[in-house]
């Protein structure tokens, strides 16, 4: 096979790579983070690359695109003439001789913040797995020969008050030495009070346990000491299978498309497990125990159902495909071992219970850590990650349902959309008089104040949300969502293609070199998000003959940055006082932590999970109507009576905190 | 490292070993067999060999032993004069240059005869892996979403009754595509009644299970229909730990004074149980089903502790020395492929529950045989392999206790001694008037008549067994075991060292071109063996407060093979009547088998092990004057009343079934 030398600039890694392979591949191969939300399916247009010049001095513009395939129609879609001639989709080029290519910055996937701190959780700590220090009667050739085994369960017996009925096997094989090491004082590791994952000879103070939150973009892994309760340390990753699709059905498609594709997600997100795993425990002292990520006995872990099955090497085919099947509902435990997980070998990883194809671990994660099933009011619980999920109900009832909210959330699907990354707009006031705005950015401490160069390099999701609710306050958008152009404003204008846009940030405010700007496709695609949810939660209280909303609670880490008087502004949920409106951040992994910590949640998790009851939204009556109608912005003041102060609002001046 | 050739003769085998490499080392690295009981201690003396003259043709024999290391003192001990001055003891001599070696008859190991054939049992079938063919509701959009496992489980409680509370991690991974390669019917195989092993396509009725006794010497399996119980084919092969040494003690010190020694050995009994899996299943057609091992489901296995041990990878050195203290005495379940063994790989291999360090699970397995705690009568259960195991008692105790034999009834220690292979003289009767022999060789069909050449090369166990009782009956040997020189015979006449021997056969027809003799030495053996055994009886009557004994089982392949007559004779144990004295062959394997089928026999077995008795007979204050007295033939009518019709046959003419 022949194979052809790649060089990707600015970052200068080169490499070789097969004939045919495509840039993006390519890319991948030689760790270049190119953005690509559809994985590679040349529908998003976001993996721009430029042929760079000079490579080959001798060779013309024609004979330097030669050594890549000829371009696609399905690339001239998003190809522009300001993209010049050397511009192409890095999926898309196939490598058919060397080449040398420059990745625009607005095509580089940024490290992603992770906002998803851990907060304190008030839970009584009773893990699943304990530390026993027992001593052992010494043998001597006077008494009945008794195993080791035998000798070690009759001391947990009489100085712990548990009885272990089982070992694993390797550390059965191990045991004898472990015992004479510690000269008959070893701690004991105990799973459930029933199994011995571990014996350290002596005594081992220190037992931790992770609990890991697998996000479609972000993996977050909180290590907990067990004992206390305490995070003792955070790591987080974007995820590693990020390359291989944005999205859910990207890596569903993927797996379905490619060889041995589920084993290679599979292995991606257990490496950077691992790696997280490596990173949280590499400060560890513990005293005469196991050191690094082997000191961990206990792991529990959420995300959703196609996360979960490819985590698991499952074949996502059938969850990706009506009836939407998952492999088993139930939690599971599997030994870390048997998974390649470098904690104790013999700990199991717990994976919380999943509700239905959809609706996975990470909810019923957010389902016992906010308990709506012991509340009395009728509560509304919002977890917006990659994909949007809804629980509804109160004591009596829940009910579950999975929008079709796509990612605009994340800022996916928007013009100058971006993540939660270094650059990325994510607050905005629009002064109602003026039109001008005052925005924020990552990384910087202030809010922009048109007289540094704070180098924006897009919008993300809260930013959006922001801007749009803004806009609609500002009168430069209606109901509909549609551009007023009778506004006179420098700022609100026809793009080249005749379509209405606000600029958010002029050219020189930018690291990209052009202007940011809001269309009217940006404000579509959101309206499209907010009404998923908006006629989600809708469609469910009609189900449940439920009048009105008494609390709402925004989780995920997007949760707890967005605005909630924007999120009102705009309707992402049905109205609901504004002081009764939680943002209660990383929900999922707190059900995560939780179960770490609290083997009766574990129990909890896997009765609420069968107990809630799934509503599949889109086959509804109603929902076609409904979805229309939440599309609109809201306005009238007798359907949302606490939307009144908010719109009052928008006519007294902007004050903003620096 | 310098290497250098070395060849052996007459396989003709060759090839290159490292400078320093002793020659047994190097016999086993090119496969050729040399007899080694100590396992290369050099205490043995059986491993004997010439440096073959010619190789190389200019060398003197001075040049030519230079190219192994020098003569050592240990080996001096075991050459004669008549072994000439080229002879070595493979073990000892080390490999400093090319080599040409020829391995005499005498210490080449024979294949064994593997004689334990598999008797029929009757035992309620009840095992515990049952397949159940269940067909599953096929889902439909209108229905809530079930997980496969959940809709499998179900369908196993409506269709079979059965509360299926676990799966196995692969089994699981791989059930979808399996649910729906079936249409929606599948084949479950269930271990104990809750977890899910095996999920196959479509029907699939056979179901196989494999019971494996691993013997120091020899190792079988019985694979078996776990429908109907019956033994579909048996395989067996020598205990490829036999090169690491023959007996248990020689394999626990090669393991403590071997860095990878445990894991080695380990390595070479699962391999060769694997080897014998697959040969066993080879032939087997399972109608739509998995083929192979793949088709066993489940798996039980005894051997003794040592052996126990290293199977599992366990350190055998605590066992090995006081007290004595194995790692575990409960039985164990484990996972198949956790150690590699290739059956269906989520299936449990259950090893038996040991009794006490030198009590192991091939004794639970004849406990649960042969079943003394249901018996009235006072029974003694002996079983004979590599070490001596007893069990005597009835319905209120039962105790056991291990005797040290030594290995003399297989045939080592004794000076022309060798294991039950082809050559080995296996029976003998002497006339008691012309003190001429009859024998009959393993591998021929009848008994050496003195006009063919019969090709003897030794004498198994039961030979000696016969030869010494036979000996003993003609007067050729008092009750003391001393020879009577006053007999005129040429057949007892002294060697060179002017010690005692009988001639059992001349060099003419042997295979070995020597007299096969039985010599004082040799009796003593037998004495001291024989002595270890009835002693060990005596004792525990003693500690019962039991009389007399109302039946004798003798178990063990080799206890099939002796002489039930001949036993007695000798006072192998206490005094029975004759017909009360039953051999019941492979007891063990016995009781591998009837836990394969029926469950209730394993809880039995739990139960039982822990019930036994263990008696350490050794630290008895009686032991020494038991063991003493226990040296002598028996001569005491009274004592032995039963003996009596056997001495008086002693007059009468032999007559030999041909």
């Amino acid at each position: 096979m022949t194979r052809h030398r790649v060089i990707f600039q600015p970052s200068g890694r080169r490499g070789e790579v097969e004939d045919g392979t495509n840039l993006l591949d390519a890319a991948r191969n030689l760790g270049v983070d190119i953005e690509s939300i559809c994985g590679g399916k040349g529908t998003c247009g976001k993996c721009k690359v430029r042929v760079e010049e000079g490579f080959f001095e001798k060779d013309s513009m024609d004979s330097r695109m030669g050594h890549l395939s000829p371009l696609t129609g399905q690339e001239m879609k998003f190809l522009k003439p300001s993209d010049g001639p050397a511009m192409r989709l890095a999926c898309a080029a196939q490598v058919h001789g060397d080449v040398k290519i420059f990745v625009p910055e607005k095509s580089r996937a940024g490290k992603q913040i992770v906002r998803k701190a851990a907060k304190e959780l008030s839970i009584a700590v009773e893990p699943a797995v304990r530390k026993y220090f027992v001593e052992l009667a010494k043998p001597s050739l006077n008494e009945p020969i008794t195993g080791d085994f035998e000798r070690l369960r009759e001391a947990l017996r009489r100085q712990a008050g548990v009885d272990a009925l089982s070992m694993d096997f390797p550390v059965l094989r191990d045991l004898q030495d472990a015992i004479r090491k510690g000269n008959w004082g070893v701690t004991v590791t105990l799973w459930k009070g029933r199994e011995i994952i571990k014996v350290e000879p002596g005594f081992v103070e220190a037992a931790y346990g992770l609990a890991v939150d697998v996000g479609t973009t972000t993996v977050v892994g909180y290590l907990t000491d067990l004992a206390t309760g305490k995070v003792v340390n955070t790591g987080s990753m974007m995820n590693p299978q990020v390359p291989y699709g944005e999205d859910v059905m990207s890596r569903i498609t993927y797996a379905m498309t490619n060889e041995g594709g589920v084993q290679r997600m599979q292995k991606a997100i257990i490496d950077g497990l691992n790696e997280i795993i490596a990173n949280v425990t590499k400060d560890l002292r513990i005293n005469g125990g196991a050191s690094g990520g082997e000191a961990i006995v206990d792991l529990t872990i959420v995300f959703n159902t196609a996360m979960h099955h490819i985590f698991l090497g499952f074949n996502p085919e059938h969850i990706g495909r009506s009836p939407f099947i998952p492999a088993i509902q139930h939690g599971i435990g599997i030994k870390a071992r048997d998974l390649g997980i470098k904690i104790n070998p013999g700990s199991y990883i717990y994976v919380l219970p999943i509700e239905a194809g959809f609706v996975g671990a990470d909810n019923v994660g957010v389902l016992i850590a906010e308990e709506p099933y012991n509340m009395d009011e009728n509560v509304l619980i919002i977890d917006i990650g990659t994909n949007g999920e809804l629980l509804l109900g109160n004591r009596t009832r829940v009910c579950s349902t999975s929008c079709a909210t796509g990612p605009a959330f994340e800022g996916a699907q928007i013009k100058m959309g971006m993540r939660a990354a270094p650059g990325a707009i994510e607050k905005v006031r629009i002064d109602p008089a003026t039109k001008e705005p005052l925005y924020k950015v990552i990384g910087k401490e202030d809010w922009h104040t048109r007289v540094e160069k704070i180098d924006a390099k897009g919008i993300c999701g809260s930013g959006i949300i922001d801007a749009i609710a803004e806009m609609y306050k500002a009168g430069i958008i209606d109901k509909s969502g549609k551009f007023d152009m009778t506004v006179k404003n420098r700022r609100v204008r026809r793009d080249h293609d005749g379509k209405p846009e606000y600029v958010l940030a002029w050219a020189g405010e930018t690291s990209i070199g052009t202007d940011i700007t809001i269309n009217q496709g940006d404000v579509r695609a959101l309206q499209l998000a907010k009404a998923a949810l908006y006629a989600g939660a809708k469609l469910m209280m009609q189900k449940m003959g439920m009048e009105k909303l008494d609390k709402v609670i925004l989780a995920g880490a997007f949760g707890s940055y967005i605005d909630k008087e924007a999120a009102m502004t705009l309707g992402m949920f049905p109205d609901c006082e504004i002081d009764k409106v939680y943002a209660v951040g990383n929900a999922a992994g707190d059900g995560a932590r939780m179960a770490l910590l609290n083997t009766s949640k574990r129990d909890e998790a896997e009765q609420r999970a069968r107990w809630v009851e799934f509503v599949e939204i889109a086959v509804e009556p109603n929902f076609e109507r409904e979805f229309m109608q939440a599309m609109h912005l809201p306005h009238m003041k007798d359907r949302f009576p606490n939307l009144k102060k908010l719109l009052e609002k928008a006519a007294s001046p902007v004050v903003i905190n620096g």
